[in-house]
Order: structure tokens, then sequence, then C-alpha cells
């Protein structure tokens, strides 16, 4: 079996951390697996190295900021190496140009475009271990790139498809990606299997443990990626195709939440061709990134236009809608940063009914009032006031049935 | 002009050095110069690399260890790259394997066999400045190498003979080649320029100021070094080709001295052929590098064989000579740690009679005894009682005419 293992930064955070990941590599090894490790910089050495720069400038060069930070990743792939060698194995390190993985030269954000197979499969044909630095790449002119932040599981995740690998562990500090988030309902419960699709929704659940670009790609490419913690023992969840989860489907997979977002009413706005996109233009132009966007049906000719931001863009994005306002005939904006956004993603959803009314009975039984509403094929979010925020979720997560029939132990 | 700048790791200690860096290039590069730096790893940097290395194994895999250690050249070349930039000026890194500076495998000691110029011309044509980490280098298999010590002035000379540059400057933290060392004598002076071999010959104080190696390589490949501070202003000191020096020659060019190596003499063996052979095949056996070589004439059929290596491996060399002497039928073995070697150098004396017997009559003027002689073309050196050394020096100095007017201040 040919297996990709990613470990994190907090993974190799020192020698000792390092020495330990060696341990767990070889024993796959030992059962006769083929192994490519993927590693991130040890925790904090990429900031440190951002930090420098920074103080020589302010908006430093893209392409030697990643010639740069690279340096990370690099330095754990040759420490692991050699704790690899140190105990008896044979390992290699192979930067990403010596893969090579090909990437677009957008330096600092780059996107993976190939991966060559031929001189790992080289390395591991003759017994190696082979440790590739995650994050980074080459593009066509052999310079050096960066992923960006969390590129390490993409690097994994990339990997594992141009290798066709039987399967992509991804080792981090949480043992697995859970129904709800364990600080707010102390009933959540680990999921065994969950498919690309709720992951992708999940985000505010899934982003904490898995990229989400790396979860795209694994769907794409149909990599199974186990996620498992690199400090306890356990079986970890699997993120994979829906065909490959159990028979019998839950309804409900998990309760998502996300406290850091505001939202923006256009008030009265004129209903008629262009004017959404004359509001989300300006706003993309200005790079913020929009969530849910909610237009109800219009009273007369005139409609509201509701839109969530990320709460640090909340400022921003509002100025911008006071500018747009009185040329597309708006009435006024509002702006509330009280808001809090609970979704329940499941894929058995598509083919249960009465789920969205099940959700809407649950938050008003607690007195929840709902001020948006948004879905997509297995996903139901509700904007609702920013107190209620863990009042629905430990509501959501018992009546779907999630509730673990222990409590979680605290941490 | 094309111009090779190299600046070690003092130089680059820390990021208002390294600005002072940009500084000093761009003042190059504003006289229309085409400008190539290299640089070696903050100072401190390569140690702190090792030293990591070393806590997880006695001896890390060599090749692992070049991963590792390079990793300090190219954080010094994406920081000067983006200070370059900050202050207004276009500027690359480029890397050892994007160059390329082309070795053998010996990792960890590299040796340059190529270095390809096509890369670097295209850049400099785009009107940037050029930063090339020092040190390091990549093989015909793509892995990359390193040096050994000092190698940053080697990549430095080795890319201006391959650029063919028109001058390669060294920027250390001394103003330039001295006549010896002025902290034993305060009236030494500061040449203006030292031919290649005399600066080879004048190992003790060379060794501090530039890399042997890159001394050899300019040599070869006749590429001017300019030795200057990074840190004061000044003219430096130029090495070059004896014929780019001043017509008339001063006869002695320098007094050079070294403590740290110890004699051993083995004594009346037997005076035929193949007794050399063994006792300096099993010293370089033993990796053990002899300095100095003394064998005089026979006394009917037995003679004594003197040589010196450095004192840390005196005592591994005694106890190996203990071994060898029965067998070529030696009568015993004498060690002398307390020894001091002091020579002079200078082209002059090729064509100047009565050097050697002057500089015997400065010594026995001052009460020392000479215990081994040997010459070169343009050296001659004295083995002399350690206690003497620094007497020895100033008595030659003084001798040779090569004192200063004014006495050197303190620094």
């Amino acid at each position: 079996m040919l297996v990709v293992q990613k470990y994190g930064g907090t993974s190799v955070r020192d020698i000792e951390r390092i020495m330990n990941v060696a341990k767990k590599t070889v024993e796959y090894k030992n059962k006769d697996n083929d192994i490519v490790v993927v590693v991130s910089a040890m925790a904090g050495e990429t900031d440190r190295l951002l930090n420098i720069a920074h103080e020589i400038a302010k908006f430093p060069d893209d392409r030697e900021m990643d010639v740069l930070i690279s340096t990370g990743e690099q330095v754990t792939s040759a420490l692991l190496a050699i704790s690899l060698k140190e105990i008896g194995y044979d390992a290699v390190s192979v930067l990403g140009y010596q893969v090579r993985i090909v990437t677009d030269s957008s330096f600092g954000k780059a996107r993976i475009t190939d991966v060559e197979k031929e001189k790992i499969f080289a390395e591991l044909k003759k017994g190696k271990i082979v440790v590739v630095p995650g994050f980074q790449g080459v593009d066509e002119d052999g310079n050096i790139t960066t992923l960006g932040r969390g590129g390490s599981d993409t690097t994994a995740v990339a990997l594992a498809a141009g290798l066709n690998a039987d399967l992509c562990e991804i080792y981090t500090d949480v043992d697995g990606v859970y129904t709800t988030d364990p600080n707010i309902c102390n009933r959540a419960r680990r999921l065994d299997t969950i498919s690309y699709d709720e992951m992708l929704e999940m985000a505010s659940l899934g982003a904490k443990v898995l990229q989400t670009r790396s979860v795209e790609l694994a769907k794409k490419y149909n990599v199974p990626i186990l996620v498992k913690s690199s400090l306890v023992e356990g079986i970890g969840t699997l993120v994979c195709k829906e065909d490959m989860m159990s028979m019998e489907q839950v309804v409900i997979s998990g309760v998502s939440y996300n406290k850091n977002e505001a939202k923006i009413t256009v008030v009265n706005v004129p209903d008629k061709p262009g004017i959404a996109a004359k509001i989300f233009t300006a706003l993309s132009d200005a790079n913020i990134v929009v969530d849910v966007i909610v237009q109800n049906v219009s009273r007369g000719d005139f409609t509201d236009i509701t839109f969530t931001i990320a709460k640090t863009d909340a400022k921003k994005a509002y100025k911008i809608m006071e500018e747009v306002a009185p040329g597309v005939g708006a009435e006024k904006v509002n702006i509330d940063n009280d808001i809090a956004k609970i979704s329940i993603v499941g894929l058995g959803m598509r083919s249960h009914s009465g789920i969205a009314s099940k959700m809407f009975s649950i938050l008003a039984h607690e007195g929840v009032n709902i001020e948006a509403i948004t879905t997509s094929e297995i996903k139901i979010s509700c904007v609702i006031e920013s107190k209620y925020g863990e009042l629905a979720v430990r509501a959501l997560h018992k009546g779907f049935g999630l509730d673990a029939e222990d409590v979680k132990e605290e941490k």
C-alpha cells in the first residue's frame, strides 16, 4: 500500500516531536507500506521569518517571500530524514523543485498544476521513506512558490493524487472531525466518516481540521483522507466519497457555527436587472468575500438585499455600500455585527423531507428568531441573533439525534 | 563593469547590517555597474542549525545536512533581495540550483565543477541586482550540496570566474591583508596589493581573511580579488596576478606566524627508501594533515625525520608514531608542543639573494634558536621555541623594513 502522511506544525514543533513522527512513520513502513511524508514548518518558524521580512519592508516582494519562508519546511524535511536514518531507516528529503510539484507563478498563493512522480517512485523503489516539504512548489521558470497558509494539506493531497496513493493521512492536533464544536456542545461526537461535500459545507468545523482547498482537490481526484491526531491513538475520521460510506446514512452529520460574520442589508432597492451585480461587483473590487446572500421576493417594485461578510471586512463593506446605495436607488443600508450563522449539514437531507421545517421548529421552540435563511443541497443555514448561537447549536445537535451518550470529557 | 561582491556572516548578522549591505550594493549599481552579490548565512545561523541536527544524531546524514544548512544562505539572499527592492532597486535571488552552480556529490565539502551563466546574465540584462547564496551548489542529480566552511568566498570567486567578472570584492570584518598580525606587531601595515602566491603562502595571515581554496581558484582563473571591510571605508587589499602589481617589488610582503602546531621528531631512522612513505602513510590514514616536513642529510646510515602537525592532532600523531617507530627501525620519537612557526613571504626573494641569511641573523641577534627550517620559492619558515614567537615576528617585521611609520591604533 502507498500512503501519504502529513504532519502539521505542532506535530513537528521540536526535536522530540520530530522523533515521534519518525517513529509513527516507521510503524507503517514496517507493515510493508510505501510511505511519503509531508511536513510543515516547525510551529512558529513561518511567523518568525515573516516578522523578519516585515521589519525590512511593509510589503516585501512576493517572489522573495516564497524563497524565504519555504526554508521552514525545508529545515523540517531534513531533520525528519536525519531522524529516520538515526533510527535505522533509509530516508531522503525531496524538495518541491526536486519532486517537481509544478505550480503557477502566483507567489504566496500558488496553485498546483502538476505533480511529477518519477523521482519519488525511484526513491520508494530503493526502499526509502520519502520526506517532502509541504507548502512549496516550483513554477515553470524554476522559481520557488508557496501555496498559502495551510498549503501543506494541499501538498499531501496533491501528492496522493499524483502518485495514485491508497490513502492520505493528515495528522493534526485533534483526533478527527466532530458533529459540532466540542467547546460549545459537550455531547459532540467524532464522526467515523464524512463525505467530501459535507466536509466542504461544514466550513466552520472542517476548516479547523483540513484546509478547504485540500478537500476540493481530494474530491476531484477521489483521494480518501484520514484525519488523525499525532498525539493520541485513535481511528480518526475518514473523509471520502459518498459511496465509500456506510449504507444507512444518518440524515444530518453535523452542526456548524460561525460567529465571525456581520450582516449588511441594502434596504428597498428597485427590483430590476443589474442592481445585484452593481452591489457585489463593488465588493469584489475591494477584495471582500461575501458568504451568505439573500434576496427576498419583491414587495411591489422594491426588494431588500442581505449579505454577510467577515467581521473584519464589515466596516469597509458598509462604507462601500453607503457609496453604492444612492446610485442603485436604495433607501438605506443597515449593518448588524451581532449575528451568528448556524448550519446543519448532511447528505441525508437530499432524500429526507421535513429537515428544514424541523430545524426551524427547534429554533422556534427555543425562542430564537431567524433573520435570514439560505440553503444548498446538503446544508441549511440560518442567520440568528448572536447571543442565541451556542444555545441553538446545542438544541439542533440534540434535536437531530447527534448527541453522544456520554458527555465529552474536558480536555 | 561586472562586479561580484561577497558579504560574510558578520556583515549580514542582523537586519540593520543587511540594509547596510543593500546600500553599499546600490552605490556600485548607481555607477553603472552590473552587480552579483554573494551572501553568507546570518552570523550564528549555521551553528544553530548544526546544533539542532546534532541533538538528533551524532553523525547526521551528510546529504540531509546540506539540505538543512543551505537554508541559512537562502534566508539571507531573500532578505537582501527584499531590502534592495525596498530601497527602490530591482533585485532577484538566484539559488545554487537555479544558477546552476554545479558541484561533485561530496556533501558537506563539495567542489565546484561548473558555473552556468545564462540565468544570471538574463537577470542582469533586465537591470536587476542578482543575489546568490554562498556556500551552496547542486550536483548532477539535482541534490543540494555545500562547499564546506568558508565556502562563500569560493562561491564568489567561482561566479566571478564563470561570469568573467572584472572584479571580485570580498567584504569582511577587517580592512585588508596586513604585513603581519597587528595584535602582535603594532607597526603592521595594510598591503595595497598582494600576489595570489604570497597570499597562499601567508596562510596564518591570509586564512583569517580569505579561504585558501578561493585564492587557489582566483589564481587559476586570474580573478582579481579586492578584500575590504564592510564596516569602515577604505581601499582594501587587491589580491592579484604578479604582473598587475607595482613594478618595483618590495622583497618581503609579510611575516606570518603560527602557534597552533606541535613538532614530532622520529629519531635515528635508517636512511633507506620507503621509510618516509611508511611514516606519512600512517598519518594520512588517520586523516592527520602534516605541515612542515624536514629530513636532514644522514649521519652515516641514519637520519632524523621531523614534522609539524596541528596541536589538536598531536597526541594522536604521537601515538601512531610510537606504533610505527619500531617497524621502521627508529630509535625513539620526540614530541614538542612548545613551538612556533615564523615565516617570511615575498615574491622578491626569488630575485634577491641573502634573504635567508638575513632572516637567520635577525633571529640570532635576538637570541632565538632555530629548530628547523623549510623553504619554498617565496617563503622561508623557521620553527622556533614558542616563547620567542612574538619577539621574532616584531624583529623580522622591522628588520625587513615592513614597519609602518606610525604605530597602529588600538581597535
